[in-house]
C-alpha cells in the first residue's frame, strides 16, 4: 500500500493531494506520513506563526553568510525574496493541522517519523479506526513507541534515505522484532528495493517491508529535474548521512552541498527546524540555477540499483518476481 | 569451517598455531586469513626490518605526544620499553612469510582482507590446491578481485567488525552477486550472527555466510580480559567506524579511545601501517592498567546480540536452529 509523505505540503496542498488520491485509488487502503519530533528548537515558542518569527531571529549571521558564499561560489542566483517563512511540518505545531486533514480522509495508516506521535494524536487516529505506524532506528525506541500506542513499527536501518539511525537493517530487524514481541507488526526498512531484499527483510523476522527511495525514479514521480540524473548515475557508495538539510542526521546523495557543510569552513549545523529554515530559500534557487553541483536529494544506499526510470507497476512486478525466485532458491539450498 | 586470522602472529607463532589446529581438527577443512593491502606507506621501503626502522622515523612528535597525554589522563602506566618494532602483517613484506608457512599446512582457504592478494600469491595458493578468498566492500572491488584470481568473494557490509566499507550488507550482497556472476562463490558478511541473519544473507543471493564478531564471546576465545565485559554489555549502537587503530576505517567498540582520536585535540590519523606502529606499545599497557576507559576492540554491530559467553558449539547449534525456523516462517508467509 502507498503512503504519502505530508511533510512538504501546506495543509491546503495536503487536502488537494488526498482528494486526488481518494478519487484514484478505488477504495484501496493508503496512508499518510507526518513528522512530529519529540525534540526540536522552539517546541515551547507558541503557535506556528510565532514560532517561525522567533526562530528566524535565532539563525546566526555566520550561518547565513556561509550559505550565501557557498551559493555564490556555485553560481546560484541571488534571493529575490525576504527571509523565508518556511517551517514545514517538522514541528508539533505544523504537523497537527496535517493530521486533522488526513483523518478527514479514509486513510488506513498514520505513520510518524522521528519518534512516536503524541499520545493524543495516536488516540485520535485510533478513534478514526486508523492504525498508527512509527519509524524506529533502534530497539529501545521501538519499545517506547509501542508503549505510546504505535501499532506498526517501521524498523529502519542506517542505509535508508532521509532521517536514519546508525544501526544497519541486517542487525536492527531481529533486535526490534524481539524487543516488541509478537503482537506488534514490524516492517523492515532501509536498503530494500529488490525482491531479494524483501525476502531478506522477512527472513530477519519482519512481517513486511517498507520502501522509499525506489519510488523516486519511477515514471510517475515528480523528482526534481536536476536531481533525477544524479540519482540514476549514483552508486551505493554515493550517499552520506548528513545534518546539512534538517539539522538531524539524514541520508542524502553526497554532493558539493553535503561536503561543504562538513568542510573546515563550515559553521556547523543548526538544530531542527532551524537548519531547514536557513536553507529553504536556497533549495529552489539551487534547483534552477548555478553549476548544479550543490543539487542533492534524500535517498538511501539502494540508489545504486536505481539505474533506469520505470513505471511504478513494473517496480512492483520486479519486486514480486525476484522475491519468488529468492524463496525458491532458499528452499533449494536448505533442502540440498 | 573455521578461518584463523594470521595478522597478530609472528611467523613462528603462526607455525605453532597451525600445528595445533592440524592436531585437533581431524582432517576437517580450515582456512587462514592474511592482510596484504595494495596501498600502504612504505610499500617501496625495502624488507620488513628496514621498513620498520624507516617508518618509525616518520611518526610525527605531535602524534606521540597526543598519545602519551591521552594515556596519562587515563592513568595508564608509562612505557618501559623503547619504540616498538611491531609492524604486524599489514604489509606485503610481513604477510608473505605468513603465506609461506600457511601453505605448508593442509589449509583449504587462503583469505585476504584489504584487497586481493598479489597475483603470484594467488597462483601459489592455487598450485597448492588452496582456494583464495577476498574480502570486498563494494561491487567494483569484488569484480577486480575475481579478475585477480580470487575464487570466493566475502562481501562485507559496513556493519561488520574490523576493516569495513560504508555500504550495508543488505544493499551490498545483491550488487556483488550480480557483479561477479554465477561462477564465483559469494559469502555474506557483516551483521551476521544469528540464524535469521544467515537466512537473510542467503535470501540476498549469497552462497553462504561469514561470521566474525560472534566468536569473541565464546568460551574458547582468548578475548582480552578487560574487553570481554564491554563486548557483553554493548548494544548495536555502541560501535564506530574509526581510523584510530590501523589508519584505515575499521569498526570498533566506541570508547574513550575512538572518541579522543575524533576530538578537536586529535592530531588526526597516520596512514597504515604507521597508526598501529604508533599505538602498538600502548595497547598492552591499556589492557592491564589505568581506568579502563580506553579499552576498545574490533567488533561489528552484532555485538548487541552477544550478551553471554557460550561454548562455540552452542553458537553453531543456535545459528542452525534459528535458520531453520526462519526458512519455515518464510515459507508459511509466502504460501499464506
Amino acid at each position: 500500500m502507498g503512503v504519502l509523505g505530508a511533510l512538504y505540503f501546506t495543509p491546503e496542498e495536503l487536502e488537494l493531494e488526498l482528494k486526488w488520491i481518494d478519487e484514484h485509488v478505488g477504495g484501496k487502503p493508503y496512508g499518510v506520513d507526518v513528522v512530529m519530533p519529540a525534540k526540536y528548537e522552539g517546541a515551547d515558542l507558541g503557535d506556528a506563526e510565532e514560532l517561525v518569527g522567533k526562530l528566524q531571529g535565532m539563525i546566526p549571521a555566520e550561518h547565513r553568510k556561509f550559505l550565501e558564499d557557498l551559493l555564490q561560489e556555485h553560481g546560484v542566483e541571488p534571493s529575490t525574496e525576504s527571509a523565508s517563512k518556511v517551517l514545514l511540518g517538522w514541528t508539533d505545531q505544523t504537523a497537527r493541522p496535517q493530521v486533522e486533514i488526513a483523518l478527514k480522509h479514509p486513510i488506513a495508516l498514520l505513520a510518524s517519523a522521528l519518534g512516536p506521535p503524541p499520545a493524543d494524536v495516536a488516540e485520535l487516529a485510533h478513534q478514526h479506526g486508523v492504525k498508527v505506524g512509527g519509524l524506529a532506528s533502534n530497539a529501545r525506541h521501538a519499545r517506547k513507541q509501542v508503549e505510546a500506542g504505535v501499532d506498526i513499527i517501521i524498523a529502519q536501518g542506517t542505509e535508508a534515505g532521509g532521517h536514519t539511525g546508525d544501526v544497519s537493517t541486517m542487525v536492527l530487524i531481529p533486535e526490534v522484532v524481539d524487543a516488541v514481541g509478537e503482537d506488534t507488526i514490524v516492517l523492515a526498512a532501509g536498503g530494500i528495493g529488490r525482491g531479494r531484499q524483501m525476502a531478506a527483510g522477512l527472513a530477519l523476522g519482519a512481517d513486511g517491508v517498507w520502501t522509499g527511495s525506489i519510488w523516486l525514479t519511477v515514471d510517475e514521480a515528480d523528482t526534481p529535474e536536476r536531481a533525477l540524473p544524479k540519482l540514476l548515475a549514483a552508486t551505493s557508495r554515493d550517499t552520506v548521512r548528513s545534518r546539512a538539510w534538517t539539522g538531524k542526521p539524514a541520508r542524502f546523495l553526497k554532493t558539493a552541498w553535503t561536503e561543504a557543510w562538513e568542510s573546515e569552513k563550515s559553521p556547523g549545523y543548526l538544530p531542527m527546524p532551524m537548519q531547514f529554515m536557513l536553507i529553504a530559500d536556497a533549495l529552489p534557487r539551487i534547483a534552477r540555477s548555478g553549476d548544479g553541483e550543490l543539487v542533492t536529494f534524500p535517498v538511501g544506499q539502494i540508489v545504486g540499483s536505481m539505474n533506469q526510470v520505470k513505471p511504478a507497476a513494473q517496480v512492483v512486478y520486479d519486486l514480486i518476481e525476484e522475491y519468488v525466485e529468492s524463496i525458491e532458491r532458499l528452499n533449494t539450498i536448505t533442502e540440498g
